[in-house]
């Protein structure tokens, strides 16, 4: 009986997002308070930038995760929801590093912080965010937080310089795939749930088992986007679709589409994949060759394989359900949804 | 005799230089030491745009004040030149951050490192340095060392969003010039010498007089900067001269030459200023009115004035130099000698 309950929890959609959007909004407000704070006195389009990059909407994947490992590991206090602000600036800080790096004009179907503000004030915009997060994560969660989040920074740096060299090479591999992931996206989602399992005074295995839940449901994330980019609703992303290719990002779908493609068929798509600049006809065949390789059936089924990991992780946590609070058993459920819900998200 | 024999000292600048060279070198070998860590297994491209943007020269200025300030305050070891690192790391983060901004090609008469590596080498290697030199300043300085350093890099983003407010207005004032600089050069040398003073277990007043003293020398060293901007050997720099004048930034000289030529002068040099592109016959206008109003000798005085504060501000130490050890009288020494030295600089 009381498994069917938790079976059937896993799809209760409505209940997880009713969650999600109550711990964003607790989350804004603490950016909301933190900011007001933080800029006082300070110049007013620094103050209107920080205000369009943060309080835009967001997935706000990271502060909910946050949130939940820490109330996982038993603390739910005010300075949590600082902690949770903190993850969500240094994501909003690199995103913008993106966009200008990309040039990109749009950002969650909004004209992106460089597009409205210009390029100086997007990079000065994220180096704030990203001092400001640090300052927040070295103050909540010590010394050791901050070497984390550090590490964690300094590999998503060198995560983008390894995209840019195995850009539009055909020849990359999945490991090589996965060594970007784990450093660009699975490595910050890792910290802050190991960050916030640290705050919470989660002892070491704790600390390790969402430590690990956090890099695999990171690397499920980085799959879904990288399917999304190609099979997505361009309204329900707020992304073109076929952008990957267009920049020649190797994604897991085209890895393994030129790995299971052979003579002519690849020879064109190589071809496609190497001209520049770029186009949506040749990404339309990728597509194609994709479908027929089952490349998006096998991604999905790895970003399964990923979640299924993460929640094997969390196992600790279970034998411990008889002395753990509601606080505490409901998190555990909510994280079990979520890592799911990563996995059907259409955004 | 001893006063003579201070006097004098102010003046002996081989003594300096072989100092700074001395100091400098130490502070390299950590930096390439950290990297050599901190970079195991990191992608190539990285490394050598690291490599390229510390360890080709500069002026060492950061952190040579946080030698002196630890030493005056009675501690030297290893780890200090990795603090001294940190400083430099924080220092390079932003000006390559800067030059992506201005669209810079040279930097100390070299390629920049955007020229030679690319706008998102340039903007991912900034975001390196500073998670790095956070991540060192909190070890090796504690939570508060990590405060006051993420407080100076925000006020620093601040400052760059007054400077783009100032740009071309010929309406700022000296008080609007004071805040700017306050914020974008002379507190993070403050917060170098105040995080320096902690690191070395300064007591409440040393540490206090050090941060004034970095605040005010700070200070003077933009005056300097502004003064060789339009007087300086290209030489010698590695800078174009007129530059401030052609970005449209509004230095001591030029709001002293607004505030005092009146008339027609005055209306063609608001037009130069106002006119985009500004141009050298501008700029060469400009610093003939300057020359006419004694605008540069009266911004050399203001330098003078800030460093006689700064110099001032550490008299605490001069009471206790009965006891002080010779490490100590030698650094307070040399400090002095350093203010004055900012003074007579040339690039």
């Amino acid at each position: 009986m009381k498994e069917k309950k938790r079976a059937s929890a896993y799809f209760d959609t409505a209940f997880l997002l009713a969650f999600i959007q109550q711990q964003a909004a607790r989350t804004e407000e603490a950016m909301r308070l933190d900011l007001e704070s933080s800029l006082s006195g300070q110049d007013k389009m620094l103050r209107e930038a920080l205000h369009y990059a943060l309080l835009q909407g967001g997935k706000r994947l990271r502060p909910v995760l946050a949130i939940l490992s820490s109330r996982l590991c038993g603390r739910d206090d005010d300075k949590l929801y600082l902690l949770a602000a903190a993850f969500e600036y240094l994501h909003a800080g690199s995103l913008i590093h993106d966009d200008v790096i990309d040039h990109a004009e749009n950002r969650r179907g909004k004209a992106s912080l460089i597009k409205k503000y210009g390029m100086t004030a997007a990079i000065l915009t994220g180096d704030w965010l990203h001092a400001r997060s640090m300052h927040l994560i070295g103050s909540l969660a010590g010394q050791e937080g901050l070497d984390t989040v550090c590490h964690a920074t300094r590999a998503m740096v060198d995560g983008e310089f390894l995209q840019l060299r195995y850009a539009a090479d055909p020849a990359v591999t999945e490991e090589q795939y996965f060594s970007v992931v784990l450093r660009k996206t699975a490595g910050l989602i890792r910290s802050t749930c190991a960050i916030a399992a640290l705050f919470g005074h989660a002892d070491c295995e704790q600390q390790h088992a969402l430590a690990q839940y956090g890099e695999k449901i990171g690397i499920a994330f980085q799959i879904v986007d990288d399917l999304l980019d190609y099979l997505g609703d361009e309204q329900a992303t707020g992304k073109m679709v076929g952008n990957d290719f267009i920049e020649g990002k190797m994604t897991l779908p085209l890895i393994h589409v030129l790995a299971h493609t052979a003579g002519d068929q690849r020879a064109v798509l190589v071809q496609a994949l190497e001209r520049t600049p770029r186009d949506k006809d040749g990404c339309g065949m990728a597509r194609q060759l994709m479908h027929a390789a089952e490349s998006f059936t096998f991604s999905q089924q790895r970003a399964c394989l990923e979640v299924e990991q993460g929640l094997a992780a969390l196992s600790c946590f279970k034998k411990k359900t008889q002395s753990a609070t509601r606080m505490q058993q409901e998190s555990l459920m909510i994280l079990e949804q979520l890592a799911y819900y990563i996995l059907r998200r259409d955004r």
